[in-house]
Parts: structure tokens; C-alpha cells; sequence
């Protein structure tokens, strides 16, 4: 029952303070996750085992966060059939116009489902809508978070 | 067995020739869909209506596609718990980076999942992915799909 | 006299800051407003009550100041026959590229009054200008005002 | 009663293709203008009369379109207590974003309303918007239109 | 002969830290100014007699810098047939694109001589290159300064 | 008498049809001028000389064109104490933004001026405007020029 | 004596075209070379085997060509020790400005040699230089290349 | 033994703080290497020496890093068959986008290897694979250092 559901992937360990606010927000809507860190270009063995055997695994979805050339979403959704969400990471120079262009414009038959720069909460959110299309609660949860912000 | 599991809405008529090749690719992964045409700021009692009340319909997924200042796919996540797929739709002026960063940088709590610049194809396989959470035979599909792409 | 005739809306209690600017502005110019805190996202009947009610309230002219994907204003606008004014909010990552081109690019039949990035004073200014067109006190304020900006 | 209320003024004959939109809503609207061409800069003392002396004409709205270092608003509403309505035209390079920030960009003190990269027709509806301020029969019109954009 | 050979315009005192790179290199260089701070949208008038008088004072080159839609170069350059310098002020928001773009992309006819975002100290030395041209001195200035700046 | 007074150098003879419109100009202003073609990058050496001997020749200002990465114009500023007119040429893929940042963000010491994309004419025009600081008849062009402009 | 010494790849048939110039440049300056067409997306499997095998087949430098978000030469660099050259593709909204991104901006540990948009001759170039380092034959086609471009 | 084999050349002693990451890569990949400051526009001789004597000297690979109309690095390549990787430095207004820009679009003929905006790291370890073409010990310092970061 706590099998993890979302697998987080994040390119090195300064992206951690970006995606807490994914992991909270995924703790507050009662999600299991697990967190792995791998580069896709410095750990492509590491990127490439844990992504194969992802849906093996039992994971449902999968939230990848990158900066600068951000390869990681798309590398992962090569290897997997599981829905992957890209969170571009601000960059210090181009603002993350690159992490995020890296990302969204995914050639034709891999696609991946981009959210905004920095937009960590927002992937866990979006990960359970995903979730919600198999699992009631999910959903719920959804529609209950979404009274609440209506009412922050 | 024919419900629509996947809705689309598009701002309008021009959009249809864009949003062709995400109709095509549904057809051949075999995943049943509506489609609508309504303008976020033209028809917005339409959208409300159509958006509020997908979940109840049985939709599972959304994919919505517009361009310039593209609110139509944050204006149908405002209405609805289900994920809602973006497509921005390339400009004659500025190549679709308006319609790219009107959608993608939703803010905090109401996510869309935005694919490439006429992305619609991706829009689609991206539907299915989101569909094999719950539905083994979506996910063989894409299995099947992906194991396809790497042949061509 | 003292009926609220410019509604301001901004999308989250963190663009009070932002919008400051435009109160301080309205109030020096003497003229009435209301101000709403609502996310088109978050709290969209919030929205669509206040500004399908304007025009009857007796509001003229709305200002909706909004960061990000700021759909705030080209919600506003479909649903009341008002002019209204977008106020784009500087944003952290892009400089508020993106809220520029999600106010600014609306599409046929909807438009909206764009002013500059953070653009505030701005807005009430143009909002009076406005109110100018009916009102001989308002267009009296703005030609004063432009004298003295003359001599600063 | 056949008063131009609209005041239209273009950098160059090159952009009557452009304003062509504007003009057409207008007429559709009922709404009389008077049209000019006259470049900020290659007839400044032209604008200079033509704008100083609008509000004087009977003008209520100015529509001020332009490309490239468009400064044609800017420099009208520097002349002028009368709210300008500027339109960003397309350029064969930049696609208009040059247009855009020379526009949109105005400092403290001298807003224009600026709309999307050749939203001519926009610009049309919105001074008929404003003129709605202190013209019920303008506003009625705008409804109407409205209503009519739901139902195409 | 401390007749001033260069007007420095600039729109508002908060540019007055940035050109001060200007007037030491003027300084420096041993060349004659005047200084003015006049806005070309809050102070019309003021800019257009400073400019329009400017070549029978017996300036020969005109430096203008100005932030955001920066016309301030452009609107001197519309009433006077000297050259005229422009310094793109950096902004908050964009970085100062919008200045540049707003100064460069002057239209056919009337153009301006743009030189880098905050570059004041070169605007100065591309004057003093200017009148090097009538001035012998002026070009000696120049070929020192190459000189010494090839030492440092 | 016919010596030349503006030198101008373009990168390759693919920029011959962008530079026409400023020989076109230089001719329809009376003034004498050297055309060379020569790549800062192809043929360092011929740039070298010609752009260290143009003072000594006589030429008064230098019009350089080029696009991309382009270089040309600081480079011949690099070589001359002449004012350096660049122009940037329009590009297939960025629309001359390259161009333009190239020639335009020069650093300390070594300024050009920098005209619109594709600016050709207007670098003429500024050529001559520069002339007119030594030279009456040049002065007086530009002045009639600019009324005839006013008048188109 | 005909071993490859520069590997080719791009992502799809339809870079043919672009990748044209370079092998054309390759073959006049005498190198041999191999060419593969595999999606870093799509045929994640078959890049992973070209790479990794690169520096053992006798290649001693990869040039990867691809558009949007474009992955290639990142995924090939991260399997080999060999330089990679990167040309990014044009592309049709965005200029060819995602592709360049996605290339350039490699994170720390793993730098791909980028060249222009559509560089694909220049690709070839640098090949050549690079392969110079180790052949005197190579360095020399190099000079007399340079000397011949010198001579266009 | 200890002759260096990398030249390393800057514009400004401003960019010592960048290039520093470099020098430190080289030093802990055990490759012998030159530094020079000299800006393309202040010192062209002292460039143009240094460069047209790099590869008599025994350098096989160049790195040059400069900032905003960043000309260093095309201007070395103007001069020497050697390969020469560019660094473009971050400015503090356009972030680097004018650095790159000025570097990675090179126009035919005379490449340059474009690493990341500040990627002052990635260009050494660049520089050290190039140099792995000819020496079998510096490529296997690469394949270990892949290594070690795969395990960082």
C-alpha cells in the first residue's frame, strides 16, 4: 500500500531545493514516492536502469526536474511508456528559457508533459490528477485541494 | 466501449488543421475522444460548462489547444480535477513562444501539462500515456508505439 | 459620489505589493475603486461573479494585474463589456515576459488594455484618462497631472 | 452627430494593410473616425498639431499604430489627455517584438493601451469600449458584438 | 571657446548615475557639454525646443539616453539634423531590450546611433570620434585613447 | 573633390543586395564613398589594411555590414579612429537579433553605431549627418532631406 | 586508410538536407566518415550502441545534428570520451533558438562543441581542425582552406 | 615536456573570475597551458600575434571567454588553423544571450566550439578530449573523469 506511485528523478543534488515543493506537496495529498539523483549525461547507466524498469516497479508516473541543456525528462520518457513531467529549473543566466525549451519541445512520439520554471508544486498536482484517472481517492484529493485554494 | 476518454477543445476553427494530426493519432492508438470548439474568451460560458462537467462525462483526460495569449487550457484546468494536456499553437509573429509561455507558466495550483509548439501528435501519444495508468491496453499501445517510432 | 467606478482585481494577496502603486494613484486622482483578490485559476467563479456584475455595480473601467500565464485580465474581459487593463507582473525567472505576452497577445473580438511590465501608476492613469470620456473633472485631472508631471 | 469620435493615425501609408481591420469594426460599429498618416518622426510637428488638438476636435479615443521603434503612441499620448490605443505592427525581422516593448514599455506618468501585434480590429473594439464609458448605445454595441463572437 | 559641443539629454534624474560614464569621458576627452533631463512624454515641449535649437547653439552631436520604450532619441533626432548618440538604459525587468530595441530599429529616415545597454562611457568616446572628424584635436584624443587603452 | 569620404565594407557579396539601399542614399546625397567586400573572419588581413588606412585615405566614416556572429564592424573600429556605422543584417533563423547583439554590445572603449537590422539607408543618412559636422553642404542635405521626408 | 575518423548522426531522415553541407565539406577536405540516423528519443538503444562503441571503432569525433529540444549530441557525449560537435537545427517557430539551447547549455562535466544554426559545414570544418591536432595532413588542409576562403 | 598545450586567451582581467574554473580543470587534468589578456577591440596586435603564432608555438587548442559583442574567440580563429573553443561570459543585462549569440553564429568558414555561457569548466575538459585525439593519456584522464563523476 505505500508502494511508490511517483518516481522523482533530479539531475544533481542543488535541484533538491527546487523539488521539495514537489515532495511536500506530494506528502500532503498522501502520495508514496520515491527520489533518485542522476544526471542523464554524467550517470546515463544509472538514468537508464532505474527509467527502464520503472513501470516494473510499480510507479504510475514520473516527475523529472533539470536545468541549463535539460535533457533528463526526455531521456527518461525514451526508456519508459509511463507519463513523465518535466520541471525546468530556474537558470542564472537565461532565467531557465533554456531548461524549459529543452524540455518542452520534444520531438514528434516522446513527448513530455512540461510545467512552468520552477514549477515543482505544481508537477506533484499534476502527477495526482494523473494518478486520479485510476484511483478515486486521487481525485478526490484533487477536487478537495482545489475547494481549498479556491478559498485561500 | 465507445465513451470518449479523451476530450479536446480548441479556440477555434483555424485550430482544426493543427489539431488534426492529435485526432489521427488517437484514431490509431484506438482511444475513443470528443471534440469541441469554444473560445476561452469568446464562448467562456461554453468552455465552463463543457470543462465542468468532463469528469462527470466520463472523460479522463483533456487536451486543450490555442494560441497567442492561449488561456483556453488553464481556463478548462480552472473547471476541472481531470489533467488537461496543452498544445501551443505556433504564431505568425513571435513562432508561438506567446502560446508556449501563456500555457506553460501556469501558477501555483492549477497545472497544465504543455507539450511542444504544434505538438499535437505528442498531445495525443501523451493522452495515452496518461490513460495506461488505468488501462493496461493503453499502455500496451504505447509499448507497441514506441517499440514502432525506433523501427522508422 | 463615492460609488466605486474602477474595479481592480489581482490574482494573489502577493501582487498587493505591485498594485500599490495604482491605489496610491486612483486615490491622489479622487476617484473611487473596489479591489477583489481572486485567481482566475484558483477561484474562477470568484471571477466570473465580480466581473459579470461590474457593469452593473456601476464600475467603468477594471484593472487586473496578474504574474506568470496571466490569464487574470482576458478572463475578466469575456465576461463584461468593460474596458479593461492589464497590468503584467514581473516575474522572478523571465523579467514578466511571460505575463506580457499572456496579457497582451489576446486573440480577435477580446482584447485588453496592456501597460508596461509592473506598470501600475500607469494603469490608474489611463484608467482616469478613460473615465475622461465621460466625465469633464476626470479629463481635467489628467491634463493637471500631465502639467505638473511636466515640472518634475 | 456624424462627429469622428476615434482619431486613427498610422506611421506610414505601408500601414493602411493593417489598420484596414480597425477601420472595418469601427464601421461595423457605427462609430465615426477621422484617419491620418503622419510619422513620429518624419512629420513630428504634424503629430504634434493633430494630437495637441484632438480633444479640442471632439475626439475621445486616439488609435496610434506602428512598427519597429514604434513611437508614434507614446508620442501622441505625450500631447494629448485623451487615452491612446496603441498597435504594435508586425515586423519582417523581430515579428513585431520590437514593436511591442517600444509600445507597451511607456514610463510613469504617459500609459498607452497597448494590444496584441496587429490587433487592429482589437483596437477598434476596445476604443468602442471606452467610448461605452459615456455611451450606453456604445455599449450596447460591444454586448451585441459579444454576443455575437459566442454564437460564430 | 568652452562653447559646449555635445547636448546630453536624458529622461529622468534616476538616469543621471548612469550617464555620469558619459561626462567623465567627456571630461577626460577635454570636450564641452550641456546637460539636460527632459522626458519626451512628460516634458514635449521641453525636449522638442532643446532639440530643434540644438545645431544653431553650435552642439554638433547629441547624446540621449533613456530607459523602457526609450524615444527619447528618436523624438530629438525627428527636430534636428546633428547626429544623435543613443544610450539604452538596463531595466529591472527585461534587462534593457526593450530599450534597445525601442533606440535601434529607428524607420527608414531618421535614424539613430545606438551604441550598448548602460554604454555611456562609449557613447562619449563615438562623439568624440564624430566631431574627430571636423576636429583634428578630436582625432588625436581618440588615437591616444586607443593608445593608452592597448597599454592597460 | 570626389575623394571618398565614407569607406564601406560588407563580409560577403551576399550583403551587396541589403547594402544597395545605402549606396542608393550615399549617391542621392552627393557624397563619394569606397565599397570593399571583406570578411573579419575569411580575410583578416585585408580588413586589417584597409580599415588601418582609411583615416590616411581620407574617408571620414566607415558603414560596416554584416550578419550572424557579426563581427565586422568592431573589428574595423578596432583597426581605425573613424566613427563606425554598423548595420546589422537580417538572418534566416534569428531574424537578425545576432546580428544586432554582435555589433551593438561592444565593450568599453571601442564603440560603433549601430543602426536598425537591415538598416542600410539609414546608416547613409547618419553617415552624412556625421560629415555635416565639418562640412555645410553635407548639413544642409540632411536638412532638406528631412523636410522632403516630411512631406512624403 | 579509408577508416572513418568522423561519425556522423542526426535524429531524423528529414536533417539529410541540413547535414548535406557538412558531409560535402568532409569529402573535400578528405576525411572519411560514417553517417547514422537515430532518434536520441526514439531509438534511445541504437545511439547508446553508436556511442559507446565510437571511440573503439577508430572515430575521433562525433557531429550531432538535431532540432528543438535537441538532445543528440548531449546523449552521444555522455557515452563517449570522444569531442562532439553540435549543430542545431533550424526550426520552424522558434528559429532554431530551442535547438541551440538544448545543445549549448550543457551542464558541468559534459561539454558538447557547438557551433551556428545550420553549421553544418563548419561542423565539418572544426572536425578537421580538431583531427588536425593529431594529423599533420589535416592541419594542412585546414591552412589551405583558410587561404582559399581568403581568396573568395 | 611541460610546453603548454592549450592556449587560454581573455578580454578583460574582469573575466579572471570566470576563467579560473577552467585553469583549475586543466591543472587537475595534468595539461600544460598559456593565459593571455588582450581584447579584440582594445589590443587587435597583440591578438593578432599571439593568435597567428599559436600553433608555431606548440599549442594545439585555444580557449578564448568574453563577454557581451564577445569578437574574441572569432577573431583568434580569423588567424589560426587551430581548434578554438569559445566561453561566452554572462553580462549583467542580457544575461549571456548577447555573448553566445556573438560567439555560436560564426559564419562560414571559420568555426568556433561553442561551450555554455560561463561553462568556463566544460570548456578545459573540451579542450583535454580534443587533445585525446592525438594522446592516448588524455583521453583516458577523460574516460576517468566520466568515471568519478558518474559517481559524484
Amino acid at each position: 500500500m505505500t508502494t511508490a506511485q511517483v518516481g522523482i528523478i533530479i539531475g544533481s543534488k542543488s535541484d533538491l531545493e527546487v523539488i521539495s515543493a514537489c515532495v511536500d506537496q506530494l506528502e500532503k495529498l498522501g502520495v508514496a514516492y520515491e527520489l533518485i539523483i542522476a544526471s542523464a549525461h554524467r550517470n546515463p547507466a544509472k538514468v537508464h536502469d532505474w527509467s527502464s524498469g520503472a513501470a516494473e516497479r510499480g510507479l504510475n508516473v514520473i516527475i523529472a526536474a533539470a536545468g541549463k541543456a535539460a535533457h533528463l525528462a526526455g531521456v527518461v520518457a525514451a526508456y519508459t511508456p509511463l507519463p513523465v513531467i518535466a520541471v525546468p529549473i530556474k537558470t542564472s543566466d537565461l532565467g531557465g528559457l533554456d531548461s524549459l525549451l529543452s524540455m518542452v519541445q520534444m520531438p514528434m512520439g516522446v513527448p513530455v508533459a512540461t510545467v512552468a520554471i520552477n514549477g515543482a508544486r505544481n508537477a506533484a498536482i499534476l502527477a495526482v490528477q494523473i494518478l486520479g484517472v485510476a484511483d478515486a481517492d486521487c481525485r478526490q484529493r484533487i477536487i478537495d485541494l482545489k475547494e481549498q485554494l479556491s478559498q485561500d
